[in-house]
């Protein structure tokens, strides 16, 4: 039988001792970790930079078929995420956990366990947080913190005509393992049938188990590349580009060839009779990074298997757009993941 | 008839720009604030500090005696004195923030305007945060960030044999305004009855707009003191100063008879049939300074009104005890806020 003990023979201080026990300092600039009223935190000369997230159990994962370890994981990762697409390193974080009496001690220690291997991969140390009782589900609150020299960050506001749009990796592989996760979801509840995954852990890895694109960013250190402006991709290329459409106030030209597809995930999303052009552009959850680049980079990225150019950077009273294979031209909406519409 | 917007017709994106519409940059520091991946610091020559905390509705706050106001100010000063307590000056706070969709854009905005009230008092700068859908209640997650000159930030841990025990303010007042407003709901709800707060409005605002301790670290520079070790009372003087006796591997004894009380609180307390030292060691959430400073500083705190010395540390093997006003000698026991016992 699996062992659980009960959250409340540890009280909060034993918790806190028993899920921090193996945490380790990696990162220089960490004078003061866990265990004080605040983390300390030395980075002469550099810029820090913070960022902070909430994920909610109902609303942005579903316990069902996420297991914890993962969730530990991915709750991590979606905020380096977001330090990465400033340009910058993280190098520390903080975590506070919400749950109901429903989890074990052991329970959270697999989450941890996530938590703690996105650590590890990812250099950061854990510095600080709070748990706390939640009268129902699980709740997460990270913060992130990197650093960057001086005034090498990079804003969602600094895009310019003519500048290459470009994107890491692939595009609406979380949405498909989202779709497919689901699915599984309704027809076990509806017929208690056994999830049917017919071996799409690519789809299924890139939901539960995403990675940030720490690679990009030293490929840019390395190539001596500043992009104008990025971000990442967390809600859809489609709301995110258009995010660096309003700030930076410029319009765009989005080609559907270029779009970098999966080829399993593309023959997913056609079984499915799933647009993949549309799983892409709305889907979210990728956390590939969406930049822009002055044309003169071209030579710097054309041969990056990791990077796609996929349009340009238009004045801002030119609209928005997308170019189909077929060469018809639609206004790119907002339509990505929008937790108060439904 | 009040308006009331629903969140659902702005969206999120357009949610956060109407709560941040007025948000003010404060800090020289803040080179990028709300809007994008992430926030940038500049704290060249400085240490950072940070903490986080979250509060979630029906375990750390009620809404049906508490301001959404007096939570939006709260949420920050109950992070800014985790700042304090770490003898640093706080510069920047991100929030999330989750919520059901019984919670209307005015009700939103009237949180925010006690976060507001709070950065404007405060003079920090809200620099990022997410908005977020709750299935139930209202969650919120605060980011405070920090500086410190290198090396002058005090851990709990750094208390030393003969030290003198000190606190700031008054203690147990929170507690007591929490017994009586919890007293009020409950009659409220048993027989419709008007809340009568019977004109206890020190308690009442101790617990619904508590302040950090900003001047006594301030004070703590203009005369030139630097504590040995330092918390503030979240969970009440006993919990805490067993952590500071824990961490800095020391004993303590405390004097009853020197515990400031507020005179109204302590004529309430007996009123209510309470012992008001009992509020003041396990009550929790007087947000006050705990600190230790050895015996060479006593001249320099001695007059101060704001602060009061409770006792002095002891080694490890003689425990940790309070003596009463009868002479007589107790161990201390952490009956702090456990919100994972009950």
């Amino acid at each position: 039988m699996e062992e659980r003990t009960e959250i409340s023979t540890l009280g909060e201080f034993g918790l806190i001792e028993r899920l921090t026990v193996n945490n380790e300092t990696r990162q220089a600039s960490t004078v003061v970790s866990v265990g004080d009223d605040a983390a300390v935190i030395d980075l002469f000369g550099r810029q820090t930079v913070v960022s902070t997230d909430m994920l909610i159990e109902g609303i942005h994962f579903d316990l069902t078929y996420t297991p914890l370890k993962h969730l530990g994981y991915k709750s991590v990762v979606v905020n380096l995420s977001d330090i990465y697409a400033m340009n910058a390193t993280p190098t520390q974080i903080l975590i506070n956990i919400g749950f109901s009496n429903r989890f074990s001690v052991e329970a959270l220690e697999e989450f941890y366990e996530g938590v703690y291997a996105a650590c590890e991969k990812y250099q950061v140390d854990l510095v600080g947080g709070d748990t706390s009782s939640s009268n129902k589900g699980f709740i997460i609150s990270v913060t992130a913190i990197g650093e960057v020299a001086p005034d090498n960050f990079v804003k969602r506001s600094g895009a310019r005509v003519n500048d290459l749009i470009c994107v890491s990796g692939e595009l609406g592989g979380a949405f498909l393992g989202l779709t497919l996760l689901e699915r599984e979801k309704r027809i076990f509840t509806e017929t208690g049938a056994q999830p049917d995954l017919e071996n799409q852990s690519y789809i299924v890895g890139r939901l539960l188990k995403p990675e940030a694109r720490k690679d990009i960013i030293e490929f840019f250190e390395t190539a001596g590349l500043k992009p104008s402006s990025m971000m990442d991709i967390s809600d859809g290329l489609s709301s995110d580009l258009l995010h660096i459409c309003k700030q930076s106030q410029v319009g765009c030209v989005l080609y559907e060839e270029k779009f970098p597809f999966n080829e399993e995930a593309r023959e997913f999303a056609y079984k499915l009779k799933l647009d993949p052009t549309a799983c892409a552009l709305s889907g979210g959850e990728d956390y590939e990074l969406l930049f822009t680049l002055g044309q003169d980079d071209y030579e710097k990225v054309k041969n990056s298997p990791d990077i796609s150019i996929i349009g340009y950077v238009t004045g801002q009273e030119e609209g928005s757009h997308l170019i189909t294979r077929g060469g018809n031209r639609h206004p790119l909406t907002a339509q990505g993941w929008n937790h108060h519409k439904k």
